[in-house]
């Protein structure tokens, strides 16, 4: 036996608790203030994919957006790790388009649709998924976007491509004014914290729950990311508020619950169990990590209970969040035989 | 904080632990006595698809398998939670014809099959799974070729039908003798423990990984089980070793495990972290229960840790099964990024 962080998440079988998800919550305010913590929030995580919206920071704040017309949707899609729905994946192409270039500027690698009947179609169809298809592709779209108004001078598509090669490295324009965005969001020193490849092959920094929430809670508040970055984040919300299909997709947590609450809730999941958000009308960043790195059944459970606590709801939106925080489990008949719920723990400490 | 499980399984990326898996351990011998255990083995668990190998006792110790001529690759059938691949598929519906019946009595659900390119296959041809492609479908055949047997007199498919009708309930006469093979072998009271319903719509008794792993060690030492009980584990062990793909299927865990290391090994793996095993050559039982149910990430690098410590391997068979303990993890353009791996505490208490 060993001390460990809080459960905040229990499946239960038959009015039983069969496994249980163990992780931190950070919820902070602008100032660095802390709302709410529950385990280590100053233990630096890998933050994947719950940072897109600051790692798009760059692309409105260049005016690299603005000069190449980019739609709300393309910057939600920026934002995003999507289903790989035929909506996805065309608006990166258009993102690309708009930018002189193609899917094969694209180095996040390839993978099945996450969405179910997406990729039963390709597989109906007897097609292979293609860079579009990853769930980073638009936030990849952007970085070539960015990296066009970053290549300044040249001029024509293949001197462009020349300037992109390689824009996942950390070394590259590209990957180093993202990862500028970052620290300076967050308050936390990158060059000096563990860093690994991500699954789209750019680099994550590891970086305290505590510091990625007060990024949000910046991000909330609309200051403190400095002017350019506080109109930049400012945008991106309204985009991502306007296009919540964007950020995931159909049936998928963060568009539901956006789709719901609109500009209410500004999150976004992570790979390995991470969850961010900004809750602009109470000024409040959240960020979440589950030590095992479960996403549907833990993380999103989590954040629902954070929403549900925290921000003042309509009988009706309660009840549809509740329905993301204390879950009906079915088996293969269609017979309820659990529950998946926040912890009495998580509840308390939210003050529920 | 509070006290918790140990780690057993740590995943890395860019050398730094991203996210880990705490859980418990049991290996015991068939007389109860305690080789090694982590964390608590006294809790009650859900042992799921585990203990599909003592749920099979009945069908051959009642004599029902001999009757309908059942092969080996059946009986493993009967003790999987197989992909739904065809070959899966057409072994239980031949399980099913040996019964003078056929998929429509099956009461196990359906969902799309676990292996990816069998579930590739299906879209593209425009069809949907049956029950035959649900991974219990071969359990849920052997239990109706049970129920044949003690149908008795009933003469014709549809007074058999009818006595089947319902057999996944607790109180089916199926449903009973497969409960008293449980508690039997297990040596655990299942009249007073929770019970909740499986996946396939059975019930599933808690029972703690101290009595799974002991059933397993009975099931290893071929005695304990009582004479009939005994005579059939050990035909259900030869079954399992002559045909292992049939138990889970292509590049799965359990398949190739078996596939290499033939009757030294018996293992089966059950939803929500759950694993056991029989190690016949030391008489050894083993049972696993991760505390966050994770599967294919955490409990199979458990499992693969214990094989490779306690049974004696030549070079190349400790090389393969360090290959799922300690394993490369890539993203989506192949480049490697972190490892898998057993937790030093979980070698350490292994003595490796």
């Amino acid at each position: 036996m060993t001390t460990a962080h809080p459960i905040l998440v229990e499946a239960l079988r038959g009015g039983t608790v069969e496994s249980f998800h163990r992780g931190a919550l950070a919820i902070v305010d602008a100032d660095g203030a802390v709302h709410t913590a529950l385990g280590d929030i100053t233990r630096p995580i890998f933050p994947r994919s719950a940072v897109k919206l600051l790692q798009a920071l760059p692309l409105v704040a260049s005016g690299a957006a603005e000069t190449l017309g980019l739609t709300d949707a393309e910057l939600a899609l920026a934002c995003a790790s999507h289903n790989g729905e035929p909506m996805h994946t065309a608006t990166a192409a258009a993102m690309l388009a708009k930018a002189g270039l193609d899917a094969s500027v694209l180095e996040c690698g390839t993978h099945w649709p996450y969405d179910d009947a997406a990729l039963k179609a390709l597989a109906r169809d007897g097609e292979e998924p293609t860079a579009l298809h990853n769930n980073c592709s638009g936030k990849h779209s952007g970085f070539v976007c960015l990296g066009c108004t970053l290549a300044g001078g040249r001029d024509g598509a293949e001197p462009v491509r020349g300037f992109l090669s390689g824009y996942v490295q950390p070394g590259h324009a590209v990957m180093r004014e993202v990862t500028a965005a970052l620290q300076s969001a967050t308050g936390f020193d990158l060059s000096n914290t563990p860093v690994g490849i991500d699954g789209c092959s750019i680099p994550t920094f590891a970086i305290p729950l505590q510091h990625l929430a007060r990024a949000y809670a910046r991000v909330a508040a609309g200051h403190g990311l400095g002017a350019a970055h506080d109109r930049a984040a400012l945008r991106l919300r309204q985009a991502i508020a306007a296009a919540p299909q964007m950020v995931a997709g159909s049936g998928r947590f963060d568009t539901v619950v956006m789709q719901r609450l609109g500009e209410r809730v500004c999150c976004k999941v992570g790979a390995e169990g991470v969850y961010c958000a900004a809750l602009p009308e109470l000024g409040l960043g959240v960020a979440i990590k589950m030590d095992d790195g479960n996403n549907a059944r833990a993380v999103e459970v989590v954040m629902a209970a954070v929403i549900e606590a925290l921000l003042p709801l309509s009988e009706d939106d309660a009840v549809f969040m509740r329905g993301h925080s204390d879950v009906g489990l079915s088996n293969r008949r269609g017979t309820e035989v659990g529950r998946l719920r926040a912890s009495a723990a998580l509840r308390a400490a939210l003050g529920a």
